[in-house]
């Protein structure tokens, strides 16, 4: 039976009963973490969202009713309990706030009884993840996610103060929105008053904040939803949390400015981390050259090498005809790894084959100078040795090549270089590597769509130098875009945005809308811009990821209350789920029967 | 031709600039709000968010390319000029605050030109709201819309911070959650991986607060998106904003607390008006009965006389029908309007008729103690005595009556109280007039579903003591349920929940929900309330009407930056649209035949 709270009121949460509460009444309220009958005397670990505090119930103090009803308190009941703080009787525990101290309790209350979770509610719980989803509401009650969202919650103040002292508006943009084309899926809402109509949910607030520049409202925030109906990637959600901005008269410098100063300032405030500043800045060409990858964690070496020049005229035929067909031969130096066996090395290949390689070739410089090699025997003994050199390789390294087209050379060495790494335990522990990535290509080429598409999005700049470009060499035209990344994932991304109409208009061009269709789906956007819009730029924080890697989260559920799976579906709620068939009928709209 | 910022860097917003900035070389963007040619001088008013400062072009300082293009400039341009800080030449602007400086021109670039606005940009605009908000983009530039969003902006800011002050955790919900039943309609989101199935979008996160109770949050809050698929009434948004927060280990008075000291700090930092706590209460029978309203405005008096016994057995059939039928007679006592037209009287009549009145009475008390009224002639003197007695009226006072069932008395005398205060401008301006109301009636029943229906919301907490009228008299039972009200309008409410099983089991019994419906719909809050949940108790402010009544705005819409009109539209970007015929085949979902 629920006993109710009326006439009690909590003094204390758990923690917050110190020493210097010694001899005073209190009132404590919480869930019960563990109850141990000891001799004569019942002992709880009571746990509220601040920690735990112990209880220690005794006939004499609590009465025979109310020492009888703790003998019966189990895991997660919801209590009350009236005592006197004391020094603790038996041993410290040094692992506690409270370990020093003690509520003899005066009187007890059942607020709530608790049937057995079906998993225990503790910080490490190897329990699989369906089912700590299934009872989110238990799971939440683990310290690790309380503290993570309580990150949460901080990082979202502190950035929303301080963007506040920046001169930004937090502006509340709309989430029934009107559906574009670009990009990912929307998410589709039918209209009842306007049958036949929809609403979509937006991907970004885009268009809005872009709008509120042309409104002059200068310098806009928002941490706002997005939605993405995506096919689910393992740390995508349908729904999730952009920290949004927007600045007027602005350009490339003026963003990373302000951004820098932000990221150092949550950096400090919730790692205790010192951010050097200006953080540093590689053009997208460099970080793919270097790293393999537009997102480059720099917390270790292990740079790709193009050793296309060393190779051009070997006998080793892969390496060739992926150089004449206009590819690369790069490879990456693992320092003092000759020895790896096969079996490991074997394991590196078809990893490198979910990236679309064909393989990998190897070379082990044996620690006295001779080679164990997937090739060798194709190349000659200069050959090989001009390889090693361009290599930097040394005696005890194990190199490992990809030769293909560029994309897939990068793809393969840039994820193989991070995988190594974690294999190796290469990467160094609480090191935050933060590194601006610029002049991103404009276009990438959709071999799906067989046409060019905006790698940004279709409202980026391109660089003022490339604007020629625009007719005759799209594919290498760059953009004032940029995007901030954090120990190899990027945590966000933004641009300069085209604010002359005849620039858009081109663009759009570019991208193989025509004007009517630029028109019906972006012609208020670009009416806007017809009566006088600044040059603006901005910038979109994934909130979620930020958070992840500063609380050290493994996925990014861990980071989100109520997250959905990759489905899509909410294990807890149950959603998306069956509704009315009189509800269908009045947004006059039918479930083709090919779903039923 | 639009010119490129490259170079150039903003020094100071429009009024940044000060007498302190003569002589100093300063850089401006923004729009032009206006452009004089005087003489052999071009003076522009500059505008940006901040406010305007006047700009001067002399050919000698400016060159004459600057001076030409000066020449050319039209409203709303955006430009950037280089120049010097100068005492103002003229006479000094009262009006501004830049009003004794101005800038000498060195350069000049237009950054944006811009077609002439359909309607001018300023502070009072008379242009008819439709083609305002077609154009939000740039009603959007007027200072009293840039005003009421940087209030709205403090608000939020401001609300955070003292919530995290007071413990509160700031946790997002999701937007895509499953279908209930209760209230008003949800938005529906077809699934695509899911064909068939639906997300709904929240009418407000009270199911996922509540759970995050259950979790141990102890304190949350959240400025939520909430949304309503409801025929729109005047000031309702089909998504709009609350300001949501739950409480652990809470009654009615610690929410209360809580919310008085949130009012009064935002009051005075926006409004720079002292709340005097506590905030008076008043009980929903009370607030019904002294003012025909449970969200009564206090600014002013004219409260409600209950003269049913006063006319009980007098000969006006009319009052004696009402009351036979179990209804009362109520009346309005209308200080020194005696001599009010009958053309206005009949009009005051028309509005009650709006409100289900079949008709108003009234008895003008003439100053010389005789009467002019419509149904005098139906009574004795000695009852006319006695019901101007019981109106407490005097000579020069209009006596207005309204009898019927309670419910059409009180709607229609209400609503004619405060439309009589506004017809007489009886309400004092700048006036901040704060109450509770409390005890609501648990249940109202519903005409229209021949049932009783929650008032507030299913898991809503009786008051203790009408536990038991849950089986015996449900029209009787009060809730702790609370609204704030301010000036009359309510811009919040809340109650505390149900944390028993066994009572939640009976609320949804009452409310007419087979257990199998229950299971379905809130199945999830029922389990979670099974591992031990603590009593709780939350409240959810509307922030757009907030906002409005603090900033005086006329209707919500002037505090939402991308509004909706009446028919869930939005005229700026014409959402809801119609989508590609395959957007729908791969959600698997068909518009019906009748809405094509």
């Amino acid at each position: 039976m629920a006993e109710s709270m009326r006439g009690l009121h909590r003094t204390h949460r758990c923690t917050e009963v110190s020493k210097s509460n010694v001899g005073e009444a209190v009132t404590v309220m919480g869930w019960v973490q563990k109850r141990r009958n000891l001799g004569s005397l019942v002992f709880v670990d009571l746990r509220d969202r601040s920690g735990l505090l112990q209880i220690v119930f005794d006939e004499k103090d609590v009465g025979s009713e109310g020492f009888e009803k703790a003998g019966t308190l189990r895991n997660e009941y919801v209590i009350a309990v009236e005592g006197t703080a004391e020094v603790r009787s038996g041993a410290v525990n040094e692992n506690l706030k409270t370990g020093d101290i003690e509520i003899r309790a005066k009187s007890l209350r059942i607020l709530s009884e608790a049937l057995t979770p079906p998993f225990p509610i503790e910080e490490e719980c190897s329990t699989k993840e369906e089912l700590r989803l299934k009872y989110r509401y238990l799971d939440l009650r683990r310290p690790n996610l309380q503290r993570n969202l309580a990150v949460k919650s901080r990082v979202a103040i502190l950035s929303r103060n301080f963007m506040q002292e920046q001169g930004f508006l937090e502006v509340e943009t709309p989430i029934l929105v009107k559906s574009t084309p670009e990009g990912a899926r929307d998410y589709l809402v039918p209209s009842r008053i306007h049958p036949g109509n929809f609403y979509a949910l937006p991907q970004s607030p885009q268009i809005y904040k872009q709008l509120l520049m042309c409104s002059g409202f200068d310098r806009y925030f928002q941490i706002a939803r997005c939605f993405r109906d995506e096919d689910l990637r393992a740390d995508r959600q349908p729904e999730f949390t952009q920290m949004d901005m927007e600045l007027s008269f602005a350009d490339v410098d003026d963003v990373i400015e302000v951004n820098e100063k932000l990221l150092a300032y949550l950096m400090k405030e919730i790692c205790d981390v010192e951010v050097k500043l200006p953080i540093r800045r590689m053009t997208y060409a460099e970080a793919m050259d270097r790293f393999g990858s537009d997102k480059p964690d720099l917390r270790f070496g292990m740079e790709l090498h193009d050793v296309s020049d060393a190779v051009r005229n070997c006998g080793f035929a892969v390496f060739c005809n992926a150089l004449e067909a206009g590819g690369s031969v790069r490879g990456l130096t693992v320092k003092g790894q000759a020895g790896m066996p096969r079996k490991k090395i074997d394991s590196l290949v078809e990893f490198a084959k979910t990236y679309g390689a064909k393989g990998l070739a190897y070379l082990a410089v044996q620690e006295d100078g001779s080679y164990k090699s997937s090739f060798a025997k194709f190349m000659t003994e200069d050959e090989l040795t001009a390889l090693v050199k361009a290599m930097d390789g040394e005696p005890g390294d194990l190199l490992l090549f990809a030769a293909d087209k560029n994309k897939v050379v990068f793809d393969s060495l840039g994820a193989l270089r991070v995988e190594l790494a974690k294999r190796l335990e290469m990467i160094p522990e609480n090191t935050f590597e933060f590194v601006w990535i610029t002049e991103f290509p404009q276009f990438e080429y959709s071999e799906e769509e067989q046409r060019f598409v905006a790698m940004h999005h279709p409202f980026t700049m391109p660089m003022d130098e490339d604007l020629p470009l625009l007719d005759t060499d799209r594919g290498a035209v760059r953009a004032k875009a940029y995007d901030i990344v954090l120990n190899g994932c990027e945590i966000g991304g933004g641009s300069v945005r085209i604010h002359q109409s005849d620039v858009q208009a081109k663009m759009f061009e570019c991208l193989g809308f025509s004007k009517e269709e630029a028109e019906e789906r972006f012609g208020f956007l670009m009416n806007a811009f017809k009566y006088g819009v600044p040059p603006h730029a901005g910038l979109a924080y994934g909130l979620d990821r930020l958070v992840m890697l500063m609380t050290g989260a493994d996925n990014i559920r861990e980071v989100i209350a109520f997250p959905k799976v990759k489905d899509a579906s909410c294990l807890m709620s149950g959603a998306p789920g069956r509704v009315d068939e009189d509800q269908l009928t009045e947004l006059k709209i039918a479930v083709s029967e090919t779903s039923l």
